[in-house]
């Protein structure tokens, strides 16, 4: 950390910055330059760097470590890579497919959608049995019931499953059938359920907030990991701008760039990262080319008559296809899927 | 909602448009245009507009009505007024001002504050007992111990008590102390939370996320009111943009456009607002100036040893000089104070 | 500046920027702490301190100083305060009000709203000639037309004029009737006519880009001012965020940040700020109640048919009762109008 | 066009809308609904569709055409695709690729660039003579010199050259060097300069502002179309957004939807578009997966001492290496490189 004296700071500011920097158990190193003085803080901080902006006189403090720890690279230098199940590699060479309905509408619509799934080599169906929404008023997931159905897919095809969970009175339930538990880009900053999380054993698929910058994933990360769960997965699915075209600007660069500040494994979700179906093709193969280790992508029956999401749905042709379409780039990346 | 079919849409397309609407119970009114076919559809739809986008050959779909109806000022056109303990207007002429401590830090700080507070005029004060924080190693609050802490402060002062509850289990511990509860700007989309204040007999204040639009606050009021608490504040807290000498941009013109679009009382908070404490005695005038129906403001004893947020705390001094500054402009804006 | 190395950076590393930082006639103070070393840099660079980043195993660099010197208040401490004519004063404790048309679309248009705002107390009337619009396909503006109604207008009723310059080859021509020079957002950045505006002899208004941060706004100042003219007026006119309900979103910390960065004399232009007429008064009243040393607002004798931002403009009515209302706050912030 | 009312809108009000369209050569088309009449336009409007927010009762406006003609796809359904010089397609199958350094700094410097790109097989040479720069005291270009250079390139490379022109005065000039003239980010606006280079007989290649839309970039390359010059590239080059990791966010969805919304040929600027080195090669895999008919990158012989964006330039070692990856996934994807 960097505390940025006010230019012409007195003596007497600047000594109750040393003093306080003392106090913590810190070293402070102090630089005078010609306008400013600057005092390096060395040692590791319990408080917020920002606590130092209380201070009189104090114009700014700039943080030098990043905020994390256990999701970072450098506690960890080689990726973080794991077997569900013990089968389906997620984090390393392998390119892992999550596919599925946005919500589990009926116990037809996902057994038939697990069963086209599964023809098509897919081992993860993604499906919401609770469905945050911004309405009131409109389809909430079929709960409980959405569960059960989950649970039969299960046992009928060997699919693992992914499911949201909303809140910490749900986790047991959900931790009951699903394989992944998904926190969504809402929840990102719910810490309570993240702390929840952290202390059962099952992987997380953590979303990134919409208007999360990266190191607030992170720090999300870091709750569970710090709660005792190492299984993380962080899910870029497009952020917030002022683009109208699409529902969400997908962030592409996130993907290099978790992946070089942290070992966990990074999944794109060109669904809900776009909005827009026509562009959840090139946006997949954007996120492989660009290192990613999976996708969770929505796959529906019949996308025109979804209860929700099916604008950016593919139907399961048009994903056979993109599945195909991904295995050659896989291959000329060195990836395989 | 107006449904636009892309350029050259085949009469099939259009006809299954057609029917979708009127399987849904609504009605259809065709316009061909030069270029486009565009239909209005007339009746309150169940499903999201968006469901429409699912169909062939439709381009996109316009919504015409807010998506908000109790919070709306169409459904009810006097602003809500209420007094909180039979005593303190909100909502009405009278500018409100709930002030204190971001976090309760110990018995001491918080009963020094509320009286220098009381003394001042203020009948209502906010602290924080439990902290969302974006790492898992800094402060989180005192939890319970702060609660019993302004407990202690109701009872000696009678000041109203404003704090924040973070999960729905805390629903019930928070509300035997807060004569107000906050929701904070993180939790802003927790629908279970919404829900479960949506069925207590206190008010909420609402903090609108620093990510969300004005119409997704008012849809987060929606579910509180919907399940049948009519006593939801609205508060602008800031958003977040690309500007880096403030930590959070605050969004004034929300303040007149939320009370066109609702009858709820909207208040501002400056301090997370601008993140910045010379800027909250300047954004808190422009505030009042701009029509808001009161203030939350980080006062503190110490700013400078504040364990959260002294950076953006006024100490007594200041925050005295502001009240007296505030008294002056709602003076001359027909407002009391 | 500040320097920060990669963790476990080679001693090579650091040697390399040691000595270019001594090739650049500036002085290196290294810190060493457990994590990283990190090396202040002592003397003005005339590079961009991302020079550095160049440079293997450097993780980031941290600048200290801001970069603008000629617009910044450490230069200059007391406000910049000037007479336009020898009469109007801007930047100090009166608070100027600059108010007409969007664009001058005929002689009765403008020759009826300087007569209006005249009698009104008005002393400054803008209204452009020339307009820079998204669509080449619509109205651009009367041009050399629109700048000799401006002179008549002048002559007429004695006004100043504030009016928009869009290129280089303009500026001559504008320059002999303008008694302001402005530059609109979307030239904020256009380096060659903020060179050719610092060498003419007229104050320069200029607006905040749409997207652009405050410190971007001091650089395109400097411009102006290191080629020789100290006469610049900022404005803040709203950004572009994620909001839907407004057009932009005005940034009213904008103003008392810009105050505490700079001398300069801080506007505001609440309908482009906001681009709703409903919102225009109070954000007017909150800018002044914020510090601003006044408004260019855009007034039409007959908004309904103004041929562009019609939707934003105030009729004289309305702009006569909001005068009203600003004396008021005026009178009880200890200001002028 | 559809207009809508405001709820219970007057007749009067009604009518009044109804004779403006009618006097506008224009067909009303009304739609009563339970809460609100929407009025559908029929014909092509001159005026700004905001023209009718001017009328009193008019809630909004909601465009239904897209405002930009002869860059869409509707009037032009085949991919745009020429010659540069009657040898390298850009547009079509083949991805172009244009590299070099950000600006021209030495005549050795360029020529040594050229040398090795040419051995590369890289057939168009980027190189700024005229540079944009946030501040007034970093280096500017070597203007008229660095215009020397690049000729001296072409004639002894044989490469084509792309380069940046910042003002209308200085068109002629620039195209007597330049293959392509690009306009920058900052001026995607400059209205003015757009006009002369729709008058030129050079491709010009349009930068996307970093806080514009896709639609306001379509409509700047529109200024260009509708001045005669139809060979107009557009290039994505990353957003402005509250992420901070990144200098700019790479909207790779841009590449599919401009392509979707229009004929023109869409590259990528990895470089700008991250502003990181380690995340250039990612990005730009991406771009080529995501469909972009081509990439313009920076590469410098030595990125430590470049003069600017030596932080995100690559070194001809991994841009020669990033070429041959380039190769194998244009293979997978039936592309040619």
């Amino acid at each position: 950390m960097v505390i940025v004296m006010r230019a012409g700071a007195s003596l007497k500011a600047i000594s109750e910055v040393l003093k306080k920097i003392e106090e913590l158990g810190l070293k402070p190193h102090v630089s005078k330059g010609r306008e400013r003085t600057i005092i390096g803080v060395i040692g590791r901080l319990t408080l917020e760097p920002e606590y130092f902006e209380n201070l009189p006189e104090v114009e700014k403090v700039v943080r030098i470590l990043s905020p994390f720890k256990l999701a970072s690279r450098e506690i960890k230098q080689d990726d973080s890579v794991f077997r569900l199940n013990g089968k389906v590699e997620i984090g390393g060479n392998h390119f892992v497919i999550m596919a599925g309905p946005c919500a589990v509408e009926s116990r037809e619509q996902i057994l038939e959608t697990a069963a086209a799934l599964k023809e098509m080599g897919v081992k993860i169906i993604r499906g919401g049995a609770y469905k945050p929404r911004t309405s009131p008023y409109t389809f909430q997931g079929l709960k409980e019931k959405g569960l059960e159905y989950l649970k039969e897919v299960k046992e009928k095809t060997g699919l693992a499953i992914v499911t949201e969970v909303l809140s910490v009175e749900d986790v047991d339930k959900v931790s009951q059938v699903a394989d992944i538990l998904q926190v969504g880009a809402r929840n990102m900053q719910n810490y309570p359920l993240l702390e929840a999380l952290g202390k059962i054993d099952r992987p997380v698929l953590l979303k990134r907030g919409m208007m999360s910058t990266l190191e607030e994933l992170l720090m999300s990360a870091e709750y569970i990991l710090s709660n005792g769960n190492p299984r993380v997965i962080l899910c870029e699915r497009g952020i917030r701008t002022f683009e109208k075209y699409t529902r969400n600007t997908f962030d592409v660069s996130a993907i290099p760039m978790l992946k070089k500040l942290s070992h966990l494994p990074v999944i794109a979700d060109p669904s809900h990262g776009t909005g827009v179906r026509d562009l959840v093709i090139p946006v997949s193969k954007a996120a492989l080319a660009a290192g990613a280790n999976g996708l969770i992508v929505e796959v529906h029956p019949d996308p025109s008559s979804a209860l929700s999401d099916g604008f950016q749905s593919l139907d399961f042709k048009s994903f056979g296809r993109m599945l195909e379409d991904l295995k050659a780039i896989a291959g000329a990346c060195g990836r395989e899927l």
